[in-house]
């Protein structure tokens, strides 16, 4: 996936960056409190498991930082990223 | 809500029934497995928080039974009720 | 297990009840909202998992019942009954 | 909590490290597959807020990195932490 396509799929993901060195799609998502960032946790791992693409999570007190990229290509962004980011964008 | 208005809502939600008495929405999901049966639970969780209304559930090694009324309405249902039976459906 | 058995067992066993008829072990635990309720499904699934034995569970907003009987044993109570209500009591 | 308090109470758990420089107990936890890993989550997340103290993870799909520290102490280790590393070592 070429750039000018990534940065044209960005513009629909509020919130999203891109990291180009590790070919990374992220987002932190930040909660009021502890028992709704788990909560969330647990909403990713039911798409995560259902679409069969398992983004990495940093969790910690009232916040979530969700990595995206896809290890089987060498760690480039895919469709499959885009994707998966689209629908934790939609819970 | 009238039974021919629920009637009509019903055929939209496969698998769903309805119980008259309880005024209750109900369906049965089955899983491969315990961890598939509590993922489950927690994705319902994220939505029922969310939209604020909250099913009833059963749950067993590999069975989750989804439990819908409106309580603060006399247990009737309400389109909360035919709302989450959606979303339910739809994960 | 025979009734001097259980009754025996139960003493040190704070709020859970003995059902003859359904050989069943059963206790209803109150939370503080869904999120808590949420937690204690999940902290139960841990410990279901591990032990290999799963008990029935009636989750509401705020009430979990915990239901526990052996199906291989044609719905006794066993040791394995026990062992998991004082682990769920330990939570 | 000086070093050789520290290390002497790290001998008893076992896998666990110490980063000196980020005052850190940390632990990677390794599963068969990522219902497990998640299903460790939230074994966590209950005795975190039991506990009211919060680890924070690092979760990918066969694995969880558990971070251990004392925010409220300019992040070095108290016995809170080393309380939390022992739960989580039971689990």
């Amino acid at each position: 996936m070429d750039n000018q396509n990534i940065n044209e799929k960005l513009v629909s993901l509020e919130g999203w960056n891109y990291n180009a060195e590790k070919g990374m799609l992220y987002k932190e998502f930040v909660f009021k409190g502890y028992l709704k960032t788990i909560g969330f946790v647990n909403a990713i791992a039911w798409i995560a498991n259902r679409e069969n693409h398992h983004p990495d999570l940093e969790v910690s007190f009232n916040k979530c930082l969700v990595k995206l990229t896809t290890h089987d290509d060498g760690n480039q962004l895919s469709d499959k990223d885009f994707n998966l980011a689209k629908l934790i964008q939609e819970l």
